[in-house]
């Protein structure tokens, strides 16, 4: 087991205290070790939110992003930032903070995109202190958000992917590493590259197949009909379609390069099938079926040491 | 509240007693009218699951398809006959019952498909019999199946269609109206070609891009380091891919007309949301996405009321 005593901190800046943010905050003010003052100061985009947050006790102290004063008041010595807001938004919001940002500050992120955001982190920081960012992303989620969904367990058993820079230190890596192992997340290191690939398979795209089936029942003529003969099959397939659009687009745009090859490689992989229907081709039809149930409960059985907490329905 | 007392029974054989038949079953022996004999004989294919079945007490006699005196005899003056197999033994099923069925005896079905059900009807019953063969879909499952799935409250507030035939007395769509009711399901009746469609495209279509997701992830030369980066997205989208492969492959083919208008109109929206992506059209993504979005959540909204026992995944 990691000794989750082993990381504390005084002063955490979030941006965006939603699901990803927000639990991160609870998570650690459960978790970490009690010898850090442990202050969340949230910087938010609306007033509303910021409010319910605070009320929620999911941050200590709200910081509006257009008051210069209280973001270089907020981010003064702090020993963590991390942004979690669209991916799109990573490069103005490092932009917008790197004017405060103290020479000891680690910032991280947890952007479902890592290419995008090594970019972004390169043309906002220069040279001289992208050392100070260690991109990251925890693979967890749920389909709600906003403050509310916010949960203390999130990460418990779940992977957190960072991908060093050539230019961190390994006290920034091993730093943010602790931070997410605090939450009880599994953190594992890959390039950006290559985490976007893998995620482009195996979440990307099947967040973009789960809203084109909506899309396509809302566009047909008989969609009420459809809807009320809808059932369980209909409901796991297309629960990640009530994800943020918002969030959505941003990857679906960031991520765009691998997105699409792996979309044209389902095409291709429907494609087939079609072709085994139109022939009546049961056999072909069964030997897919059947490979693909014993992969997918496979999947299954490896996952059952990581339950996760019931009454989730854990999204990403 | 329908009067589920309304229905008894002395004697029903069903042809499969896994997860549909056996649950079928089971719901019967706790919840129609005591004041009939209430005998349940299962007809199946494999003595190992004959056993199995007889152990939990889903059926109370079991007999095999290929001995003619104990089918004869399990069908003498039985009030209800169940095919619960995969829809293509629906032909070879009837044709092998026909000789001995009583007059008085009413046939039904499971199946998810209802054209090529009828079409198999009317070929193995012919224009004299017919009539005693109300076909019906439960639209209730798990990616589970066997005896072992089979579960007494399967199809409370699942809705179930009937599809009557001209030839159908009202009497005899009655009864199966009562026997499905009595499980505490919602009977609906409609056209098979309607059935056909409808079910083409909320439960057919999603059960395919379902097994081609996993599928592809196979197909790829890192597939492990996918499926150890998947998630709840993934596990839910792919709920439905552990379902039988023999049932999918008799509904591909057997709704393949269907299907395939699906299929291709399901393309059409991918190929619209391809174009979007690459073009970077985050606007035309997002607009996409919250439709989705919504109708997911106002479709999920008003299924609260029939909220499924817990600890179920339920398919279909």
């Amino acid at each position: 087991m990691t000794d989750v005593a082993a990381f504390s901190f005084d002063k955490l800046v979030i941006f965006g205290f939603g699901l990803i943010g927000g639990s991160l905050a609870r998570a650690l003010r459960e978790r970490s070790d009690a010898t850090g003052k442990r202050t969340v100061i949230g910087v938010g985009r609306s007033a509303a939110s910021s409010a319910r947050a605070l009320e929620l006790g999911v941050i200590d102290r709200a910081v509006s992003l257009n008051d210069d004063a209280a973001l270089r008041d907020a981010l003064d010595g702090a020993d963590f930032v991390l942004l979690a807001a669209p991916v799109a938004q990573t490069q103005p919001l490092l932009e917008r903070i790197a004017p405060f940002l103290d020479a000891n500050t680690i910032v991280t992120d947890a952007g479902s995109t890592k290419a995008d955001v090594v970019a972004a982190a390169r043309a906002a920081l220069g040279e001289r202190r992208v050392g100070q960012f260690v991109p990251g992303h925890p693979i967890a989620g749920r389909e709600a958000s906003g403050p509310d969904a916010a949960l203390p367990d999130l990460y418990v058993n779940r992977n957190v992917v960072l991908c060093p820079l050539p230019e961190n230190t390994p006290h920034a890596v091993e730093r943010v590493a602790a931070m997410w192992r605090a939450t009880g997340a599994c953190v594992r290191e890959m390039e950006p590259a290559q985490h976007d690939r893998v995620l482009a398979s195996v979440s990307h795209l099947p967040h973009v197949l789960s809203f084109a089936l909506v899309e396509q029942i809302l566009n047909s003529p008989d969609a009420d009909l459809k809807f009320s003969f809808a059932a369980g099959g209909f409901r796991d397939f297309t629960r990640i379609a009530a994800s943020s659009p918002e969030m959505w687009r941003d990857v679906c745009v960031a991520n765009r390069v691998a997105l699409l090859e792996e979309l044209d490689d389902y095409t291709a992989v429907l494609a087939r099938l079609r072709a085994a229907i139109e022939a009546g081709d049961g056999a072909a039809l069964e030997a897919v079926f059947a490979r693909s149930r014993e992969a997918r409960s496979e999947w299954q059985e490896h996952r059952a040491a990581d339950a996760v907490p019931t009454g989730r329905n854990v999204s990403n």
